[in-house]
């Protein structure tokens, strides 16, 4: 039986620190364009109580997605130790393609997938290239498309890469803004014949009724501002709501396909969206087998890094591979699980073992 | 061994006609910003010569390409004859997003898949629905990633979707704007055990050292215009070459992976990009075994409908198996050779027996 594991990961943080105390000075407005009543410093302290966001990246003027993703998947080639040149995809999850700062078009003419073979100075013409569109679980599709076409033999190796810059494409009057930030993570994925590691399972899911348009594109709050121009905006409480009985069924479907026990799942990487919505989701799972949550069982990296959409599951992913997260490990043989939730509303899970 | 067949195919054409004698009173510039010295009616002969192209369609005003996606979908399932609640995956090819007219952002947030899974009011939650970036070639892409969850058994029945609007995203001072149309074809992908008919073999390649930005996104030639403000741009020299050169081979790629004899390709589907590189791409690959090109292999649809990228293939394909071509036609048993060439630069090609 054909499986795939993953031989190594890399991540790109971006330099530039914004804090919350960044925000003070920002009016930020309810949709329909009047001032919320609250102080900035009140908004912020219950935002953070909420998301445990206390500061996130954004990236260098000179960078857009493509160069994030660059220097994350040069990370992930070195860390597997294999030739750039015996890749057989690219697959790149994005979802507003390369943007400049200042600028509103994004641009994926080409391929962020061809850009980074581009970079990576790949001359192999078999190396295929592309992008894929999946919300922020798209990261997480795209380690699942990897593995198909390695079932399906048109691949061994796959370089995934998930990378982004919400920070160019938010609505400074919406405080929402503050959730986002920039970043990059790469993992390459690797045809293995060993029955008992690597990819052992996985679901996905996509809620395209009323849900669809739960994150949008649209104008800023501001209603002076030109309605043309459009931002990334949430129903943030919806979202909640349907993450929290959605998520944690699909976890549940993929671990219960693995035939994996609930009490052998060591932790849980699941998109840095929120850090309450995200203990919501991962103590419904456990209910989902009577368990309460097993303490440390959820590293987490928003605090620090903000939500990066589809990077910030390989960027956890890789950090705590690397080390970089206290009290946080993985170790030979521990099941973890990999989940994220968002626009689509798409949802996806992989029960994975080392 | 499993297999996949297209069991059902649909199409949208656009209403809105533009012919070439609309663009008499443009203003033609070079990539300098200086006027071209011919008159257009000389201009747009030569362009005819060349590309084929008499006229192209343009989408309506209310229309975007996930409106004309989910029209040319309808189609494919009432066509396949299934329950559109079976469908497993919507892989949608394009590579602007949403555009409205006017309007110069992209909106693929959420991904256009949802746009058409929620218009086709899908209630299946395990119905997966993405977007796939792959230049021109990416219906075929989208085809090729059907099979690959097929025979990785994740997948049995998948609707793929090429849509776009090009004619939202080009800068009318550059003549390779008369090249450019909207469309939208698509087909259903199934399981089949049959092994002597489906898809019988494929083959991708992405060329991505300077190849990589013969296609891509870029400002209007009128130097007068905002620079922030990009279209889609081209090198149709470099490209002309590149395609000649490299089609041909990819496709002989995929006919000897197939062990079909050249003799027994009955219709070759290629891109609809311009008609006198095309007809040298198909001569290129005949001579490649030595033979001449048979009278009739290679449908056309470009004179009547210009090049609407991930559009043309499954537009021309629908169109003959619809017996809407003039002399065109495809039988049981026939083998045909689907194959595409575009930004990334991408090049695919699919050997199927029908």
């Amino acid at each position: 039986m054909i499986s795939s594991k993953i031989t190594g990961t890399g991540t790109f943080i971006p330099s530039l620190k914004k804090e919350n105390t960044d925000f003070l000075n920002e009016k930020f407005l309810d949709s329909d364009g009047v001032a919320l009543t609250s102080e900035n410093d009140v908004i912020i302290e219950k935002f953070k109580a909420i998301t445990g966001i206390q500061e996130r990246r954004y990236a260098r003027a000179e960078y857009t997605s493509s160069d994030l993703a660059f220097f994350a998947a040069q990370k992930a080639i070195e860390d597997a130790q294999i030739n750039k040149e015996e890749i057989d995809y690219i697959i790149f999850a994005h979802n507003f393609g390369d943007v400049k700062r200042g600028a509103i078009q994004g641009d994926m003419l080409p391929s962020l997938a061809t850009r980074v073979k581009c970079k990576l100075k790949i001359e192999n013409p078999n190396c295929v290239a592309y992008d894929i569109l999946f919300g922020c679980p798209g990261w997480i599709q795209g380690v699942i498309q990897a593995q198909a076409f390695i079932k399906a033999g048109i691949a061994k190796k796959c370089l995934v890469i998930g990378a982004e810059t919400l920070s160019r494409v938010i609505d400074k009057y919406d405080r929402d803004s503050m959730i986002y930030s920039d970043g990059a993570g790469a993992c390459i994925v690797e045809e293995t014949t060993e029955t008992d590691s690597g990819i052992l399972s996985h679901a996905t899911q996509t809620f395209a009724k009323e849900e669809a348009y739960y994150l949008h594109y649209g104008s800023s709050f501001n209603k002076k501002e030109d309605k043309n121009v459009r931002y990334i905006k949430m129903f943030g409480r919806k979202i909640y709501e349907f993450a929290i009985t959605n998520v944690p069924a699909a976890m549940k479907m993929a671990l219960d396909k693995s035939g994996v026990e609930i009490s052998d799942v060591k932790k849980i990487f699941i998109h840095q969206a929120n850090e309450k919505m995200d203990e919501a989701i991962v103590k419904r799972f456990f209910r989902l087998y009577k368990m309460s949550v097993p303490e440390g069982v959820m590293p987490m990296s928003i605090h620090k890094l903000g939500n990066s959409s589809v990077a910030t599951v390989p960027t956890l992913l890789d950090l705590v591979l690397k080390g970089k997260i206290e009290n946080q490990s993985v170790n030979k043989g521990d099941v973890i699980i990999l989940a994220s939730v968002g626009a689509g509303m798409n949802i996806n899970a992989i029960v994975y073992k080392y």
